[in-house]
């Protein structure tokens, strides 16, 4: 909750700035504007409507995977309480994949020093928003380990043709270190991203990627993968850190067979929609400060962080300057953004849609 | 690998000592004594067969619980390697459980502003090694949490019976921090123990327990838990300590319903082996000195630390005497033990099957 609210004002004191600063002020801090934020600063710290929101969003409404009923709830539901604050809210329009979760597991069935009758689990969870499955009854082929797409490419076709390509991808925990987080998850994501098309340009049945990022706790790590048409639709899933080290060291020793199971659905798209609620200025009302959020999240837990609280602390913005009767100059546009996980849906329509107004657009803020 | 050799290299120098240690020496640190620890220092930082041997029992045999083929496989494993060393290895006689897990999912069917047509999973792992199966089509009933024993036990019969009970425990971080982490633990881990009795006494139709521990990302932690023949034998498992607070945070706004399968099998016990290898003694044979881990793991994952790495350690010594031709003065046994975690049944036996002898055993070690 600190951390929510420190967002919070962050978020409240840029948006404040922009949407009060003058033409040509004498000075932009105005001790009117100085009071104003001391006040949202202190209301901030005091409010719990932003935990409220994110609470109800992931308790009770819970995961919120595109084209899901969760995502459809979630947006009816932020709707109405944007509307209770006495926003004008509008349901722009956003067509999104419709890909839903089915079955997914995962077993070394043959293995060097295997101990007969027994097999050894590999934990999997499948990619999305493809057509990635496999048959009901899963494939078993033999494995390929590359630790990257450099490895890959120096391969004979005939090497990879037939076999599950597992990409174990190292995770740069020293440029971690160096505060580089994000370019470590980036290289590392890559092969999430890009990992399917290449094992399939290279006749392999699937795809199986090393999650990307530092924690482990055989955890595997869902996300969007990538689509050629010219390509095999092959399965793809990730795998966790310790699983796809396990398959290398194996596979070192000798032959290692897989046999993978995933029965994900890609349905038709749904429409769904970018929530758009104004606190309109009274200043410049054609100009627009963007404060949001994306209300949609992942299935495999309830999205608090990624991204429930980008969503509530944008609401509370609009509580707070309801609560202390605030004006801006220019229209808060608060977002609640849809698909920005499976493809940035929401972000692309709300772009298409706003085209020839680009220009009124003042600043934008998302928290993610 | 360096911890490994560390623990190795602790164990070697007490071994030592113990082993060679006179009656009544001049002093215990002898011109030889030391050199031969500096050897075995030296070697101990130069091999890896430790590392080789904890690796074949993870990677290659993988999981080995009580009961299972891998367990199985592993004693024979480990025997042959300490019978390869030139150890007279003998294969003691345990009757262990048998316990097999099966199919094990949950989710909330029924809650406070749930999404028509949805359910929330919670993550749940089946508690060993009792007859803890619920009926193949699962249990539906609502729950009830409580904080601790206490709140159960001021709870009237009618306000649980027919319930599932959750232990939503709390884990006392401070304490870890304070430096007293398996106190901690301890304290956490009596739910696991004791909870599904307390459950049991007050009619419910199943307990779910918080896993314990500090580590979270909504992993599910197996154990053994407690029976008594007085009572009904209900389904038990652990459900993770987020699934704990989102059940606790939604059950204080209305009725929470769950919907819980699991189908693990308790069939009759198996006959199993501790797995003895003694590596005689120059001055005094009969005197033993124990050097030992675990050999059993849990089935979640392939039991490295808990206790590959013992074992391995374990063996490790004889190797190391052998290799660097030190005759002890007693006998050095090394031990894998098994059925550690489902009830110390190995341990057990042997103090039984050696009650006569318990005189002659100078010092036991063992690493977990």
């Amino acid at each position: 909750m600190t951390k929510l609210h420190l967002l919070l004002l962050g978020i409240l004191t840029l948006a404040t700035v922009a949407a009060t600063a003058q033409t040509k002020p004498a000075s932009p801090w105005s001790p009117e504007l100085l009071q104003q934020l001391r006040h949202l600063h202190q209301a901030a710290l005091e409010d719990d409507y932003a935990y409220g929101q994110a609470a109800h969003l992931t308790d009770n409404i819970g995961p919120r995977l595109t084209g899901s009923p969760q995502a459809a709830a979630a947006v009816e539901y932020v709707a109405d309480e944007l509307r209770k604050l006495g926003l004008r809210v509008t349901l722009e329009p956003v067509s999104v994949p419709h890909w839903v979760r089915g079955e997914e597991h995962a077993a070394l069935v043959s293995y060097p020093g295997q101990v007969p009758g027994t097999q050894q689990k590999i934990v999997v969870t499948a990619l999305a928003s493809v057509d990635n499955a496999t048959p009901a009854e899963g494939i078993t082929a033999e494995i390929v380990v590359v630790n990257n797409f450099d490895e890959l490419a120096a391969m004979p076709r005939e090497q990879v043709a037939g076999k599950i390509v597992v990409f174990n991808e190292g995770f740069d925990h020293q440029m971690v270190a160096a505060g580089f987080g994000l370019a470590a998850y980036g290289q590392a994501v890559a092969y999430r991203e890009d990992g399917r098309e290449a094992a399939a340009s290279k006749g392999a049945v699937a795809a199986l990627v090393r999650s990307a990022g530092g924690a482990q706790f055989r955890l595997p790590h869902t996300g969007e993968t990538g689509y050629d048409a010219k390509l095999p639709s092959i399965p793809a899933a990730a795998v966790t850190a310790e699983d796809a080290e396990l398959m290398a060291r194996l596979a070192a020793q000798g032959p290692v067979r897989l046999h993978l199971v995933l029965t994900p659905k890609l349905l038709p798209n749904v429409a769904s929609y970018n929530v758009v609620a104004d606190l309109k200025g009274t200043e410049h009302p054609e100009q627009v400060v963007i404060v949001s959020g994306h209300l949609d999240s992942w299935d495999l837990g309830t999205g608090a962080i990624d991204d429930a609280a980008g969503v509530a602390v944008s609401m509370e913005t609009a509580q707070l300057l309801k609560q202390l009767h605030l004006q801006p100059k220019r229209t808060i546009r608060i977002v609640a953004w849809m698909a920005e996980e499976t493809g940035i849906f929401g972000g692309k329509a709300y772009a298409k849609q706003h085209a020839g107004d680009v220009a009124n657009h003042f600043a934008a803020i998302e928290t993610d």
